[in-house]
Formats: C-alpha cells, sequence, structure tokens
C-alpha cells in the first residue's frame, strides 16, 4: 500500500487525454501534485479542429484548443508545462528540455497520453519545402499561410481529415485528391463510400486507386508523381492516416499491443504497475469484437483521462471501450459511421450480412428534405448489429441513436422497436434506421 | 384453430396505424381480404402535419398524407373505403355507411384503428362559428382559410399541437396563447420550459395559469373570457389535448383500461379474441415503467400497426412498448423529450432525483452554435435514466441517442460511456449528455 498523500503524478502530452486526466486527479484528490508536460505551446487541442481553421471558419488557433494553460493552471491547480519535452524516464523520475533546460521532475504515478502523428509516404519527401503532414496543431499557421499564397494543392489520403482539408480549401482552390484505395473514407464500404465519391468528384479532382510514387521539386515542391500521373504542386498536405506515439513509452519497458499502441487494461493501466496510458497513443477495447483495438479519436481519449484520472485516484473505474464513432461532411453532405464496416465485420469474423437503404430523412411533404443512404451490418446469427454507416441528409442523429444502440449491444429488433421521435421537419415517421431493420427482418427471415 | 385461408380482416380508420396494419397483413397474406373503413376522405395521415399545413410550409392537405388511396388500393391490393363509417359491429359483421348508403361487411378478424379526438373545453362553445377543435386533418382547410381572412388569433392549450400552432401563425399574425398550467409544454418540467417560455413571449401574448370560462359572440365568436382577463378573437382554436375514440369498441363490449384507451395484450389483442386494437384508441405499455400507458403518436401507431399484422396473419411478435419520445420546435428552438419528467417519474413512484446543464451543442470553436439545455432524470436506487428533456440548438440527435438509451434500460454510466462522435460543426468533445451523466454520477456519488 503506498500512502496516497501528497503523491506525485507526472502526466506526458496535454491534448485531451492528457488533460482530462489531470484534471480529474486535481478534482478527486485537491492536494497532489500534477505535473503536465507538453512538447507544444499549447494544451487541450485536438487535430480535428485543424480543417475548420484552415477553411477559415476559425480565425485564431488559439480558439481550437477547449482551454487555455491559464484555465488549468488557476482554476484546476495544474502544473503545465508547455515547451516541454520529455526526454527520458527513469523509476520514480524524468528528464525534460523545458524552454532549452534540461531539468529532472518525480513521479509516483505516470501516465502517457503522448497522442499519434501522421504518417509519412515513406518516399523520403518530408523534407522538401511545402510538403506537410498535417498532424500537429502548431503546424497549422504555416500550412494555412502557404495555402493562402499558391493554387495549386495536393492532398494525399482521403480518409476523415484528408476529406475534411478537400472541404476546406476547395471553396476557393483547384485541389486535387490522391486516394490510393479504390473511394474516399476507406474505412467506409462501396455502398456508402460511392455515394461521396460521385458528389466529391464535382468539388475537386479525385484520383482513386492512384500511388504516389516521387514528389518533386528543387527549393521547393513542384509536382507530385503517381503510378498513373503527374499533377504539378505549390502545397501537398499528406493525410495518409496517424500512428501512435509510442517510443517514449517502449523506451521505459512499456508493453506495446499487437495495433502498435500502448497495451493497457481495463483501467487503463499499461504493463508496469503505477504506469498508465490514455488517448491516441493507448490501445482500447472496440466495443463490437470485444478485442484490443486502436481508436486515435478525441471523445474516447477524453473520457480515456476521466476513467484513467479516477483509477489513479483511488476510485476504481473500467473504461468500457468504443465505438470508432465518427462523423463528417463534404459541402452539404453529411456521413457517418457508429461500428463496423461490412468488410471490418468479416474480418473480424462475424457471418456478416448488410443491408443498404435509401429514404427521406424527413417527412415527406416538408419542401427542401433530402434523402440519407443507411447501410446496417448485422451478424446472420446473433442478429447484434455490428455497424451502421449513413451518407446524405440528417445523418447526425442516427449515428448518435446507433452508437447508443450499438453500445448496448443492440440486435435488429432493438433498431426496429426503439421509440424514435416523428417531427415532420426532422424525421420521417419511419426512421431510416427502422426501415433498415425491417429490411434486415426480410434478411434474416425474422416475422 | 381457425383455417386461415380466406380469411377477411375487417381494420376501422385508416390513419398511421390502420393502414400500417392493412398493410402488413396483405404482404404477409395477400389472398386475403383486407376492408379498411375510413371515416374521412383521407387515408395514412397524421394530425402532425397541420402546423406545417397552416403556416404555408405544406401546400395542399393531400400532401399530408404519407400514401394516397390508390397507393394502397393497386399497390398493396387493400379494400380501402373512404368516406365510410362504421356505425355497428357484431360478430362477424359490421354494419358501414358508405357514401350514403347502408351496407354490411363480413369480417373473421377485426382491428380497431379509430384514432383520437381533440377534447373540448366543457364550456358549451363548441359549436360557435370560429371555434375549432384542431385534431381533424379534413377541418383543416377551413381553418386555414378563416385564419388567413382574419387577425385576432386566439389559442388555448400550448401542448406540442398548441405550440406548433402559434409557430406556425404568429409569424404574420398577433396570436394569443392562454394555457391554465405554469408554463407551456405542460409534460416538460418547469427547467426546460421556462426556456421555451421566455423565448415564446416575444413572438406571441402568452398567458399561463389562466381558464377560459367563456367564449362568446353572436353569428361568430367575438372574445375569449378567462378567470384573469378578455381576448378579442376572430379564430379560437383549441388544442387543449385529445382522447381516444373508444365509444364503438365500448359498444361492441370490448374494454378498455384505467387510461381510457382499448386495453390491449403484448400481441395487441384486445379483450375479444381476434380483434386487434392499434394506435391513438389503444393503450400500450410504457418502457420507462412497464405498465399500461395511453402513447397517441404516430410512430409507435405504425409499429402497432406492423406487429398487430404480423400476428393476425400468424407472425407472432410481441409489441414491446413506447416511450412517449418526441420532438418540436418553436422559431429556431428545438426541443425534445423522451422518457418521463421529473414530475412523471415521482408520480409513477421512482425515487426520482435529477441534473440540469446548460452547454454548448457543439465545438465552442465553432462560430454560430448556439446552447443546448439538458435535464436528466434519474432513479437514485437503480441508476436507471428515466427520462431526458432538452431545449435548444442540437436538439433532435440528442433525444434520438435519448430513446434508444431509455429503451435498452441504460443507466446513467451507459449515458457517460455511449461513444457519441465528436464532429465540431456538430457536436462537441463532451457531449452534453455526457456532461449530464457525469454531473449525475456526483448526485448519486458514483466514482
Amino acid at each position: 500500500m503506498i500512502p496516497d498523500e501528497g503523491l506525485r503524478v507526472a502526466v506526458i502530452g496535454g491534448g485531451a487525454g492528457g488533460m482530462a486526466t489531470a484534471s480529474r486527479i486535481k478534482r478527486l484528490k485537491p492536494e497532489w501534485v500534477v505535473d503536465v508536460f507538453e512538447r507544444t505551446n499549447y494544451v487541450s487541442h485536438a487535430p480535428c479542429g485543424i480543417p475548420f481553421y484552415l477553411s477559415g471558419l476559425v480565425e485564431s488557433i488559439d480558439d481550437l484548443c477547449a482551454y487555455d494553460v491559464n484555465y488549468f493552471r488557476e482554476r484546476r491547480g495544474v502544473n503545465v508545462h508547455v515547451n516541454s519535452e520529455v526526454i527520458e524516464i527513469r523509476d520514480g523520475e524524468l528528464d525534460v528540455y523545458e524552454k532549452g533546460e534540461r531539468k529532472t521532475y518525480e513521479w509516483d504515478r505516470l501516465v502517457f497520453a503522448t497522442g499519434s502523428r501522421g504518417k509519412g509516404l515513406d518516399i523520403g519527401c518530408e523534407s522538401l519545402e511545402g510538403v506537410v503532414c498535417l498532424g500537429n496543431i502548431d503546424e497549422a499557421p504555416a500550412v494555412k499561410e502557404t495555402a493562402g499564397r499558391y493554387d495549386r494543392i495536393v492532398v494525399v489520403g482521403s480518409g476523415y481529415i484528408g476529406v475534411e482539408i478537400a472541404d476546406a480549401l476547395s471553396r476557393e482552390k483547384k485541389i486535387t485528391v490522391i486516394e490510393q484505395g479504390n473511394h474516399p473514407l476507406p474505412s467506409y464500404d462501396p455502398e456508402i463510400a460511392e455515394v461521396l465519391m460521385r458528389f466529391m468528384s464535382r468539388k475537386v479532382n479525385l484520383r482513386i486507386n492512384e500511388h504516389v510514387v516521387e514528389i518533386e521539386g528543387k527549393d521547393r515542391v513542384e509536382k507530385v508523381i503517381t503510378d498513373r500521373g503527374e499533377y504539378e504542386a505549390d502545397l501537398v498536405i499528406v493525410a495518409v492516416g496517424v500512428m501512435p506515439n509510442v517510443e517514449l513509452a517502449r523506451e521505459f519497458g512499456i508493453k506495446t499491443g499487437k495495433t502498435g499502441a500502448i497495451k493497457v487494461n481495463e483501467f487503463l493501466e499499461t504493463s508496469r504497475e503505477g504506469v498508465y496510458a490514455v488517448g491516441d497513443c493507448a490501445e482500447t477495447r472496440n466495443i463490437i469484437t470485444g478485442k484490443p483495438d486502436w481508436i486515435p479519436l478525441a471523445a474516447p481519449a477524453n473520457k480515456m483521462g476521466y476513467v484513467a484520472g479516477s483509477n489513479i485516484a483511488g476510485n476504481e473505474m473500467v473504461f468500457p471501450g468504443a465505438l470508432r464513432c465518427q462523423l463528417t461532411s463534404f459541402y452539404d453532405m453529411e456521413i457517418g459511421k457508429a461500428g463496423l464496416s461490412e468488410r471490418e465485420a468479416l474480418k473480424a469474423g462475424f457471418d456478416a450480412v448488410s443491408v443498404t437503404i435509401t429514404s427521406r430523412s424527413r417527412a415527406s411533404y416538408i419542401p427542401g428534405g433530402g434523402n440519407i443512404t443507411v447501410k446496417m451490418v448485422a451478424d446472420s446469427e446473433s442478429r447484434r448489429v455490428l455497424g451502421i454507416q449513413a451518407i446524405g441528409a440528417g445523418v447526425a442523429k442516427r449515428i448518435y441513436a446507433s452508437a447508443a444502440l450499438l453500445y448496448k449491444e443492440a440486435c435488429v429488433e432493438d433498431f426496429f422497436f426503439t421509440d424514435f421521435p416523428f417531427y415532420p421537419p426532422k424525421s420521417p415517421v419511419w426512421d431510416p434506421l427502422v426501415i433498415s431493420a425491417r429490411n434486415m427482418f426480410r434478411k434474416l427471415d425474422i416475422s
């Protein structure tokens, strides 16, 4: 039993997960000392806001941070160290470069909240001026400035971030998007992604099934060369996915899992007692498969921080996992997903079946309402719903409801019988989720 | 065992519930004869659309019907009899006034789908010209015409329909709304309803705590007299609630429940074998209390039709009940509820506690996003969430998610851990439902 008076907690990383952990500990144990070491000058940030800064919707990069450093220092009593990079960890202490000086801090409990970073293209072009990997909030101002100055912009990758950047910049610029898969949003099934693809092709030069093989330029980037063509470019934004920042943890002997992220138990404790990991650097449980997964998203990161903070402070709490639930949009088209795609479900070993429907998002007599296309994936044996994907109008409320039902391990009948409200300007009397379930009844020969 | 070849089913009432029943039977048993007797000239209608017809958003009353008579006759093979009033039911047959003629039809299975009607004020004024009870779709054109011609309009009652009519007509007219309770939307708790009240008072002359005692006029209505004032009026719309149409069923010896609506079992069969009831005329199970309740709403009515139709056709199916889930709006303010208010929960015997929070509906850095106020009601012993009410911006998705979680009998922890998507233009990283749950943790001393 370690005495819990005056314990000292070190949190490495001041993003969503790290600050949530620190705040939670200070709420439960105001007398403890909590140090947060953040490499950049920003805390409580999430890269999800970057596209809205690039589009001009959000004016200042500081606005993207939910709270500023002073809020955490003064209102929550957290010792926030910005521009502070942890360089070595030993039992009970760690070394930091803090504003250029090397310092040593002690710790009784340690939290890795080191986040993730954008993957590169592995073709040795990242150092060329005008080629950026948009994972870090502190690079965003320079990208915005460059995007404003030049005209020919190439986005490599069309996951969420790629799609959102294309949306943000294509209003005023000619954008080329290069995707190596056969549709944008690789985590979606074709029935949904192809609806986006048709619309997206009208707004950007969308190149699918193309691999970038080289990025050329003398002083700065000049062109992107793929296996099928060449594209002149003044700015190349690489958005081909992210990877967890686990190097520091590994050096300290912390185990990583199959996903490459830090392995944690249900209390978010790592392979070393008293050492926790939260947010993008850590694994979590996928609620649908029940297996370890890596789900680097801000909403679960915050809740992981809450749970790890509770556990560190002695209030035992289990983190149940996440659904990889997401929403995005491209112009007026909303897109969302909760749980698994059919491809992911089959890969995870489910006997997956699916239905795809298109219906009105609200009462047919209300003018202006658009369509929504919904794909439901279910396990044919247990009838459990494994995932919902949707695109069109009114997607957010269906993904919210799907997140709730999937979290509760709902079956097809639950999707049919959930008493969704009918309100003509917002929803039709037979909700698209209910219609999907009804069609799944037929497919599964229920009733 | 009754032979099921060539059975004849009579459905009394062609609203949402009746047409859903008839359609379901014909899908499962195309060879059966299904007669639907509808008093008006419209089928598949729901009065929920009337406010949007009055506001001019929906141009024609015909548009309010999801499908027209010919669709059901030709595409679904249902014998639809419009302008047909059932006047007497005997074992195996019934008499109908069909377009002025008395006719007799046989039945092997009978379905009551007789709906509900607007309650009157019980002050003997309903026959005065210019005083209308807006429950029936066929009265709507005359009301719209009158509203267009006159200026002084009084709406009595401020439930959903009263609020929606006030919204529809107050854009161009001076509207007085008279409510006998101490806030609009009597089924809501004050923390939510008073937010609406403050806003509504700017758009209409809202009179609370006033009882209508008399409505005066010579040839037509001239003024409404309450216990606290007098209001000149050219048109009075009475929207003080609805009551189930059960007279015909009672005459045939069918039992009604404590709520006054027709008693049914989980298969939606009434007290007589082979006789079913669906929609607004029937009771259902309240999913929160587990007890019989009367929930006259279009979405459950349709599902009741689906279930009763399945059972009549021999595919056994249980109707699990409803949540009285609703959405509405007044100008830009969305309002919604799923499950019980605190008052309703206490009345139902729960040891109810509540939290009310106000937060941003989306990421704070996205300009223009509004606030949402959420009230969560939970049972302090079981931690089960009993109801969610919300008002402001982004209400629909939270009510959708709440409907899903309440349907699955979720507890406070489930509201906290459901993996709602974070998407800055639509939702903040800590969703208002999650914040509500977190505050409820403190109240219930969890973690």
